[in-house]
């Protein structure tokens, strides 16, 4: 037998605790604490925090979107995975377009990424929505294109897409912030499906 | 329009080529030297590799097994997405029993995480699979505990959960080794669904 925390109310317990134990969240608004925390949450670097970048009121922003029934958009399958459906406020549609038999074509017809092609077929329920994205550069790149051609505004983009090429760039022109468009966004190389979905996760309910 | 690279098979090349010109892999055996760039690509760290640890030989019995048609047994949904089929040599089962309907009562009437109990459906099919754990150190260590206690023995295990209580811990006595499982742990808090299911497709195919 192995000597380990078995009741999983009690380990998530524990978890926030180490994580508000060890977190600098003192530069961190109210309204994003708990998106925070679960961020840190999902990827064990308490130090992430220091990459965290928001504009004014994202947080309650983003709640006040799900809780009137906004769509949450994500870039990335494992993005939808994680989103636990149980703590959506208004039974939120979860969608994520990248398998939509039309992509492949329309990403080689365009010559650009599935993950990107995808977005557009976001437009039509676009507005008022939370976009999240955990993986693709190429898809939030193209967000920020459509949104710039004037497609309809989201009310947060959560971004925090991941790597090497594009990640850092494609989130630092979202927090540019040209269009006034509320985000969440961590920068540099680092991000991810885990952190989305948990980014989403927060700002569903108040409950830990 | 955003000046960003478009071409999907484009952002691969540049991105193994800016892990390996940033990360030290001299220390990787070359049957894993694949899955630390992977892993690397997937969390956008380079220094994750200062946690990486295995037995000799790990990758390549991993590689065998899964040529050789062996399931590959997931602890959460997000991990069992993150795999590419079209990758898999054998056209694997990639099995996730977290979402079997016997799950809760299990997890209830034992006191334990339903990731806990959902392993204990694993037994029938666990003799030389893969098994890759990207989320649940309880799923780990009940793992540990049922290997301890004579269940089937998998061909590989992929230890990549990630947390503030028992992640660490779950990982280190995987990697102690007690059974001679074969193993692939990155060391610490950090892990994760994206890496973990990052290894798997390394391990698939050689094809980068």
């Amino acid at each position: 037998m192995f000597d380990y925390i078995r009741d999983g109310a009690a380990i998530y317990r524990q978890s926030f605790a180490i994580i508000r134990a060890e977190s600098d969240l003192s530069g961190i608004p109210a309204d994003i604490e708990k998106l925070a925390v679960r961020v840190i949450h999902a990827c064990g670097m308490p130090d992430i925090v220091t990459d965290l970048v928001w504009s004014e009121g994202a947080g309650a922003i983003g709640r006040k979107a799900l809780a009137s029934g906004a769509p949450v958009f994500c870039d990335a399958r494992m993005v939808a995975e994680g989103i636990t459906r149980a703590r959506l406020p208004a039974d939120n549609p979860v969608i994520c377009t990248l398998q939509d038999p039309q992509v492949p074509a329309m990403a080689a017809a365009s010559g650009q990424t599935r993950s990107a092609a995808a977005v557009e077929l976001w437009q039509e329920r676009l507005a008022g929505a939370v976009v999240v994205i955990g993986n693709a550069p190429t898809a939030l790149f193209r967000l920020l294109e459509l949104l710039q051609d004037g497609a309809p505004r989201p009310a947060l983009v959560l971004g925090f897409a991941v790597g090497f090429v594009g990640a850092a760039e494609s989130k630092a022109a979202l927090a540019a912030n040209r269009l006034g468009i509320p985000y969440v966004v961590v920068n540099g190389r680092r991000g991810g499906s885990a952190m989305a979905a948990a980014a989403v996760n927060a700002l569903a309910t108040e409950v830990e």
